[in-house]
């Protein structure tokens, strides 16, 4: 008998009458004939009230406590959705983060998941119960509540599928899939079938945050196969598989953006080794995420304009170390108004030409491209803010993504 | 150095400014020197909107999940109680009743603590921490989670309290400590400096909530210095001590109502052996509580009347349960407009003519006493409602109870 971990997310839980709707997806896979483990996140804007209280009750509080707040939200749907279950005639029950034990290390707030003994669980599941556990919350060595950062029930429920060996994990959330691209922007975007694991981390990367990024890394990890569909529709969701799982491979998966750029350029900095580290040691100290980098030297050879870019929430940050550094640079030019746009795909491994048709591609449409970085399966390019829904739509019709008319 | 159990109720809690009120008096007792134990409450409000899910969720909800839910608002006033203490630069850390352990039979919804190993709690204490730990929530030996039925909280500091010797326990409530009758219907009720366990008892049994009945009379079996006092202002409030701590024993200590009362009568019941026992058989089977019972034989001596009362909510039922068990009585009349008035006090053991007092006053009041029921320390009086407020206060003034005008 086959063994599926279905998680919720806080909008499948967001009050009794969808807990009902998300427990009936439980009955029906249970009358299927699985064995089905359950990850209930918290209410939608409950875990936000609760660090509000927090916040409330002192600005910096202690972690080890705002764990112990905050991780009430999920115990409470656990327990409602385990109740559900057995008024639908499902046999239920809930297992704690300390009574599965979800053991984390004891980083509050942001803890890491060790390891998950199931015992206790499968137990459960071999005696027909479902098991209903809440998500974001585990319990270190010392028996201490933690929780696992924002979004983490997406983690809990792909280390609950690893550590019982689930065919599936399903994460139910309020998007149908993963698309091509973002539809508000591209309305023909299409919802993909299937996706590899690095596909999915790259276009989370750039701000296509349908999961977790860590728990697309651990289902990448620990070869779980995960799907994320919709609680609001019945409509089949999105696979994420090895990159050998995909038959019919297109050369580009989607496209994405991420608005939370900001474009730093110190204008004739001292063309001398040392220079350059110079600005970015402090800024990595300062815990400032570097992203794209671009030198372009002078004509004279004796100075070079050094371009990169930052978080956005991180740029007023930036500039006043970069100022403190004093490393010889004539000025700083600072501009918010940026945005990278990236494809991704698997495909271009393998084929020539995908960077050349995305940049003739805005270069038809007069958009200037001020930076690029590529990985393996990503090419990247920061454009004014401005030509974003443009340049989205452009490369989406360019690559072949658009859904029939 | 004293060890002292502070308890916060829910309106001391509802709220982080209330909780930082509350965290004050713990803050000013560790100061004084104390080692402190705090146990905290759900905020007001939040134990029923938690209820309320369960019910929404099922009628019927599994008692065991409802426990999983219920007992998160502990979790979260436990944690936000300890954020404020360190706060106000108090260390202090939070234990979840799995943590203590507050060990607890499984009956889910209203267990009974079974022992409270105090080896952590202790620890931390003699670290120089607050231990905060929620209150009506345990642990059951197989590890889930359990709650003591509403207001399990009392129970659970006194608990805590003879668990780890400590010299007293505070009940911080929002009344200022017990009074000689309702404040309410008597203006010039005292507030009492000290009472015996023995008749807070009788005065809970009599409407006068101020206490769970069960922390009460755990106080008396372990000993446990018990003192009501108010969150709200700083006057002394009221201590539960052993009969022979009362130095300046007053005859009667209060007087108080209870409005949950129905008068059934049976008219012309057949005056044989067993009759009255199919009568009330069958109400204590429904599980239905006969209080003060009186009986009447007629002139003939053929048959008796029998008067009893049962709670005003178990009326209808106890109407239908005496109809089918078919006892021979002519007619049955019902009577939901009564109340029971009692008077209480350890003097009475050694003094006589407490009663005569009693219904002396009544009578010159011209108020009619239905049915009477006495017990060591307390004597009640069942009456029509509509004198309610009358008997009070002419009972308080008959036993010298009021202030000095």
């Amino acid at each position: 008998m086959s063994l599926l971990v279905q998680k919720f997310g806080g909008t499948s839980m967001a009050g009794i009458e969808r807990i009902r709707a998300s427990a009936a997806r439980v009955a029906r896979a249970v009358r299927e004939g699985h064995r089905v483990a359950v990850v209930v996140s918290a209410m939608a804007g409950e875990t936000d009230r609760l660090i509000g209280l927090c916040r409330e009750a002192a600005p910096l509080a202690d972690s080890a406590e705002h764990d112990v707040v905050v991780s009430a939200g999920e115990q409470v749907t656990a327990g409602l959705m385990a109740i559900v279950l057995q008024a639908e005639g499902i046999p239920a029950r809930s297992f704690l983060g300390w009574q599965v034990p979800v053991e984390t290390t004891d980083a509050h707030g942001r803890a890491r998941i060790t390891a998950i003994p199931t015992g206790a669980v499968a137990a459960a599941l071999d005696r027909g119960q479902v098991a209903v556990v809440p998500g974001f919350q585990g319990v270190t060595p010392e028996g201490r509540v933690t929780t696992l950062g924002r979004g983490g029930s997406d983690t809990s429920a792909v280390a609950l599928a690893a550590a019982l060996g689930a065919e599936r994990c399903d994460i139910y959330t309020d998007v149908e899939g993963v698309f091509t691209t973002d539809p508000r922007i591209v309305p023909r975007a299409r919802k993909l079938a299937r996706i590899t694991y690095e596909e999915m981390l790259e276009l989370a990367s750039v701000g296509a945050k349908v999961l977790q990024t860590r728990s697309v890394e651990l289902a990448m990890k620990e070869k779980v196969r995960l799907q994320v569909l919709s609680s609001f529709s019945d409509a089949p969701g999105t696979l994420l598989v090895d990159e050998d799982e995909i038959v019919e491979q297109e050369l580009i998966a989607g496209v994405a953006y991420d608005r939370n750029e900001a474009k730093l350029t110190l204008v004739a900095v001292p063309d001398r080794p040392g220079v350059v580290a110079g600005i970015f040691g402090p800024l990595a100290d300062a815990g400032i995420n570097v992203d794209m980098i671009v030198q372009t030297a002078a004509a004279d050879g004796r100075t070079t304009d050094v371009t990169f870019t930052v978080p956005r929430t991180d740029l007023a940050r930036a500039r006043a170390i970069i100022e403190a550094a004093a490393v010889g640079h004539q000025r700083l030019e600072a501009d918010a108004h940026v945005v990278k746009v990236s494809v991704v795909g698997v495909g271009m491994k393998s084929h020539a030409g995908v960077a050349a048709t995305m940049f003739r591609a805005l270069a038809d449409r007069g958009i200037n491209i001020q930076a690029i970085t590529t990985s393996e399966i990503k090419i990247s390019v920061l454009i004014a803010e401005e030509y974003l829904e443009l340049a989205v739509r452009v490369l989406h019709a360019a690559y072949g993504l658009d859904a029939p008319a």
